[in-house]
């Protein structure tokens, strides 16, 4: 089947800049050619407002939407709120996963997020015993909401076998993220990319510096490598990582990475938050990717990255939600300008259409598709968004990148296309009603 | 007229907490009583959502609107931005500035603020000489636009006499600001008080101690003293300012405004980023308002202010939207939790009930009008608004208060009702539609 779609005005990648007049052919889920300054085909299918290429989300757990709206005023920090989040988890059955997942993957995709790389470190059910199945329950509880979201899944499955960087065994709250070693974790990751009914596309992740010591990295970082697979790491969230690696091993969590193998240019180090000018000079030394989370960075009181030494030294930057305390990709883009306005006193660190580059091309390069998503062109996924230029919140802008990136909000999504399947029109979802209803009931369930 | 609205759900101010099955009568303009605990009586209005009093907006430039996407990705820094933003009042005339300013306002309202303190610096049109008139061109521009918007607004007109703390006289692009003396500008205040058609509710304001020489600021806060009126102050937003102030009077502006009798529980310090110990202590200790504008102060990159400390040493919390880089009181009081996060890496500075508090008591407050506005009370006006509690970004939530603080957007604001009037039902203004379109042709006017 072929559509075409017309816009006024769309952003299609970072080298062209605003176009306008611009005809999309999409063959299947497939771009066959992109045209601008045309008029618009009989039959065309007009997109409202300002089109760009879907969003990809670089960083979700998705069951952390659970804790949504009760545990932001807590007091404490990073490490008393992970207590609350582990609470979730220990009357969660698969089947309460895949509704949870379902809805939360179905409000990224109303937000404009086409694709979602999902850092998976529930290895298998509370209480229930490692798995020989290609896939396993808990794999398969996200594959299928991602497909009853009509959102583009990349499943990260993470290593995470001990409790901290002196090799503590892992806490009942954390038994159930462990495959037990990293050669039974790495089986397990074979016979997954080997499965018919596996993710849309897979990667793999190490949970952090405290949750695989260095072999176990070393392991997966020659695994990925052979078989070209993307690479994730939780990396210097905290001051706390930092000083306990240092204790353990006399190094940095980023020189540990770089020790290990780890880094590269198919490696997203997810928050890089706490780093030293030697740390940044290796992760872009390596053409690391930095998977930046402000909003997640905010309510867990993190910290504000160093996001613009790190793209000068050399790293591409991807965004995520993370933590969903709020999912809007154009927040967290913001927010990383906004953030280090906040922190240096000075505007203009990262341009408009910079950002909008880390939601969509940067986005797609952590997920390992660089030449399949994050760009409107011939031959990509037929993934791309209209966002509403002339809401309360837009209206009166006069460049379109920069109403995106700093005004617009998840509200101003229109229209989302995937896989040439316009999945979201008007703002509503063509399968899904009553997103908020679903939540509601999927967060309630994951408590009971 | 009366009517009676009914809730399932209320926040009603900061003593009481969240109530349920609530009823609010309304006779006329005024809130005769409010039953917690009730049924709903028949024909009342059923307000869908989480109720709470109308938000009160205590800092706003409505002319900045037209700035929204247009320099906030530019360089440099708050003194480059203020270039820009005088650049808008070239051509602006008094009309143009009323729709723009109704526009701004329309969509307050229909974010759930219901009063609004204009800070207003225009003394008169670009080339207009200063006016005897009781209202002048440009505040009758104002009064009339949240006549429209149907807002309450409280016209806050500042004195603003010279460029800099050295008294240099004012550019070319500043004269409007000015009514040339301190005393031609309390003759106004005094006609303006006088006038029939004068605002809802007036306020007074210094501009800053850069605009207003020592005796000026003495002269007004004697003034506001004697006429009991609210009285605000843009104060240490920016270090260059304070060390200005230092070299000019050596003291800070805090000190500055200690002196000249501007510091009370009557005074709003707008800003209050950049402080020492002792301004703290001199503005808790004289319980001064203070007035945050987060989204503001990020986007112009002044800082992360001490609300928490100013909060421990005495002065109530207000918020306001500034310069409407974003109209999102919701967004304003989770920044000032969540800045404190980034800056300290502890959570747990402000509870949501205490942020909410600031948007609304401290709001009304800061407006000069606790015993009228910013709860929901029997002898209040009858200001409140509705969110939606089963939204994408609301639904699942345990606490309404951390709901609409933490993950609420303006989006999630479906009902307004200020003065009795229901000004916006169903995420609808009642007599402006296509406000967007409306904003854009307004912005689109004063640029032309």
């Amino acid at each position: 089947m072929t559509t075409t779609y017309f816009a006024d005005q769309a952003w299609l990648g970072p080298e062209d800049g605003t176009v306008h007049d611009v005809t999309i052919e999409v063959s299947g889920a497939t771009i066959t050619s992109v045209t601008t300054g045309s008029t618009p085909a009989e039959g065309a299918v007009k997109l409202p407002g300002f089109v760009m290429p879907g969003l990809v989300n670089c960083h979700s757990h998705v069951f952390h939407r659970a804790l949504r709206g009760r545990t932001h005023q807590g007091r404490g920090d990073f490490w008393s709120w992970r207590e609350q989040m582990y609470s979730v988890l220990s009357g969660m059955s698969a089947r309460a996963y895949s509704d949870l997942a379902a809805a939360t993957y179905t409000e990224m995709t109303l937000s404009g997020i086409t694709t979602v790389v999902e850092f998976h470190y529930l290895a298998r059910e509370r209480g229930g015993s490692a798995t020989s199945a290609d896939v396993s329950v808990m794999d398969r509880a996200v594959i299928d909401a991602a497909a009853r979201a009509g959102i583009h899944l990349v499943l990260a499955n993470a290593c995470y076998l001990q409790a901290d960087v002196h090799g503590s065994a892992l806490s009942s709250a954390q038994e159930q993220f462990s495959d037990g070693s990293v050669s039974a974790f790495l089986a397990r990751m074979d016979r997954l990319r080997g499965a018919e009914s596996g993710p849309e596309d897979a990667a793999v992740a190490i949970h952090s510096v405290r949750g695989c010591p260095p072999p176990a990295m070393r392991a997966i970082a020659k695994w990925a490598h052979e078989n070209d697979s993307a690479l994730h790491i939780h990396l210097s969230e905290q001051v706390k990582e930092n000083l306990d690696c240092i204790g353990a091993y006399g190094c940095t969590p980023a020189q540990l990475c770089a020790d290990t193998g780890v880094l590269g240019d198919k490696t997203t180090a997810i928050h890089a938050t706490h780093l030293d000018g030697d740390d940044i000079a290796l992760l872009g030394g390596s053409g690391t990717i930095a998977g930046f989370c402000p909003t997640t960075e905010r309510d867990l009181a993190d910290g504000i990255g160093p996001a613009r030494a790190l793209r000068d030294a050399g790293s591409p930057l991807a965004l995520g939600s993370d933590s969903h305390a709020i999912i809007d990709l154009f927040e967290e883009a913001r927010a990383v300008e906004l953030n280090e306005r906040l922190a240096t006193q000075k505007r203009g660190h990262h341009s408009a259409a910079e950002l909008l580059t880390a939601a969509t091309v940067g986005g797609a390069a952590s997920a390992g598709l660089s030449d399949r998503i994050g760009r409107v062109a011939a031959g990509y996924d037929a993934d791309f968004i209209a966002v509403d230029m002339n809401s309360t919140r837009t209206a009166g802008a006069t460049d379109p990148v920069a109403a995106t990136v700093f005004s617009a909000t998840n509200a101003d999504v229109t229209d989302v296309v995937r896989k040439g399947r316009r999945v979201v029109a008007n703002r509503r979802h063509d399968e899904l009603d009553e997103v908020g209803q679903r939540l509601a009931e999927a967060v309630q369930n994951v408590h009971a």
